[in-house]
């Protein structure tokens, strides 16, 4: 029996990053669907379950993805409640990259710095979809997390309650808005991540060299500008001031790339509900 | 030549069920065209049959789906009126399973009771699609036909010639709100039939216990309650009251399964126009 | 590696021609991205190129068509735009097959005639897709290329300005609405072509009888009645009027056909950037 990839996305294409790493991890066709609503997601899932008998369930499976990360969990979760044993196929949900961008992320700085635990991390941009998901794994780790926003303080720390109470973490929330105002928030830091829109930049290299404490800077942006000035995206923990070593965003995307793989090759062995989570763990054995 | 399958449908999305059955079948390749309007359909039948030769229209076809009845019956017309020798590809045609569905409902009930001519047969729910083909093929096999509306009596009435003229047969329309109507209705009657939404009983078990002729009761709502109370999905033929036995839609959803892979097999046999005929002929020698 | 083909669409569906064609041509997998709009692009084309690594972009390829031609050159400079070394795949473009037909019909007539250059060709219906592609390629030929309007002679001036604009050639405009005016168009011409709208007949038999100087007309419309009088789909050069020979539309599609396939070949072979030059030369070897 074929392996049968059904792809359902929020947007209006179905990420072609996706459709090819699929592929190449073994599923033998990938059907497309798009502007996937929730409504249509228990007709769609008892369609892919009740078509091919009970051993077609080993060789069916969905993946979720699309820029809409809170309708990709509605969907998952609709996805998960039709279904019941033994008409249950594998489910792996990535919005956009961000699950598996944000858990190569944390497992790598992670790796880079002996464990989180206990540690001081700061998210710049931390309310988009790949931040809020690191400072969860973040926090869960036992790190003293604190997401940073452009917007005002106010912004910062309802996002911080909301991202908190959403994934069952403690996140702090903060703002800032100069180059100043952001040194300031990294002092004592031993991690500080962007995760802000291409074209940002957090800190300069000159802001960099004045920093005294050891820190680890990480981006996941590989066009240029860098968000941290003076690294470049293929970067792997490179001297980039006397106290800063950097992280680049190619680094971080070849464990994301490896990580989607290993999920894509489980979801043909055994039937698993993969999510942000999964990520983590397969992150952790491959960062 | 791999085998091409050119999946029209109707609706937004192209239903993972023919998906699943149509690869399984032996398609290696399906693509999906959603939202079709009858107005594209020469230029994609075109499309279709000019681009790989004579001998390649072996190894196309064309299926249509998605829940507009109507919309697939035009889009099939003008599918094969598009067509002229060589050029021609085999079409399978399947409303959102309503024609395979039916065709396995009304075999499997006919085979029940030794044939259908001169039977009695009610239909509840026979205004939408699963019910009026169901009924037009007990008709055309001289059955006393009856198809009932939870409307009014005009409403049935005006559906059972509406049925009547679409398909060349002529049946009966009725109207029934209560248990007690619907029970009156059922009365000498040899098959009553649920083809209504899921989560309406048409009869209770104890309105069953007073009918007083034998009468066999087929549903093909999977999700519970069963159209006819007491009856299981996966009953086929199970005594449920002393004079009632019971057809549940597991099993007749087996039969459609199995209808539609021999249509999809016979696809890529030879070049036919399957509709409901075809899965009716299909399935009186798999019911 | 399987190979992949991106198959992108300016229209809501993906031409099933170019879709039977690139998967008979090799393509292991053909993906539909419809209705793509030229800010996608970018990101689309990220996607395509980054997920399989530096050696993974042999296998991946994207087409672009669908019938809105200045679209599709967006869509195929954007695309080419994002790219850079390593990470280039083939694109092929060609807008509802104008490319490949208009590359085929000049090829084609080029041959009969001997060569294009010096030669006058009248193109009726050249301010549509494949005349003006048609007449930019007669143009570069060195041919004295007029496109003819069946509006008034302002519009066929206007149009003959943009296309010499758009494509670095220097063509005529003309406009002519009756049989006469059109005969009077063709004195002195060595090739009339007609790219006009089914159901418009350029000149009658009988008109074309009248035609006193050596004449080869050309008609890329297969569905009759053909541009001209006399003139079969089939028809390879033949004498149809006194000093008037005929191409037909099955004629000039069979060299289209092979001129895609050739495209499509070539692309699983090697990187190339393939649109109506490219066709034309394939198209002078194939016809």
């Amino acid at each position: 029996m074929r392996n049968h990839l059904f792809f359902l996305s929020t947007d209006s294409h179905a990420s072609p990053f996706d459709m090819n790493i699929a592929l190449d991890a073994g599923f033998d066709v990938a059907l497309p669907y798009v502007c996937v609503k929730e409504e249509q997601v228990e007709g769609l899932t008892h369609d892919i379950i009740f078509s091919r008998g009970p051993k077609g369930t080993k060789h069916s499976a969905i993946f979720v993805g699309g820029s809409d990360m809170e309708l990709v969990e509605k969907i998952v979760k609709r996805a998960g409640d039709s279904m019941f044993d033994p008409f249950t196929v594998s489910i792996f949900s990535d919005p956009k990259g961000a699950y598996t961008t944000a858990a190569a992320l944390v497992a790598k700085t992670g790796k880079a710095v002996g464990g989180l635990s206990g540690k001081k991390i700061v998210i710049f941009g931390g309310t988009g979809p790949v931040g809020q998901v690191a400072a969860a794994l973040c926090s869960k780790e036992n790190a003293d997390t604190t997401i940073v926003t452009s917007r005002d303080k106010k912004a910062g720390e309802e996002a911080a309650v909301r991202i908190s109470s959403v994934y069952g973490v403690s996140i702090k929330g903060a703002a800032a808005k100069t180059g100043e105002e952001r040194l300031a928030l990294i002092q004592e830091a031993d991690i500080a991540i962007a995760t802000v829109k291409a074209g940002i930049q957090i800190l300069s290299l000159n802001e960099l060299g004045s920093v005294k404490n050891p820190l680890i800077v990480a981006d996941v942006n590989a066009v240029p500008p860098s968000g941290f000035g003076g690294l470049a995206p293929g970067d792997d923990m490179k001297q980039i001031a006397p106290c800063v070593k950097g992280i680049g965003a190619l680094c971080i995307g070849f464990i994301k790339y490896k990580v989607e793989v290993d999920i894509f090759e489980s979801m043909l062995e055994n039937k698993i509900t993969a999510n942000f989570k999964t990520a983590y763990e397969s992150a952790k054995t491959l960062a």
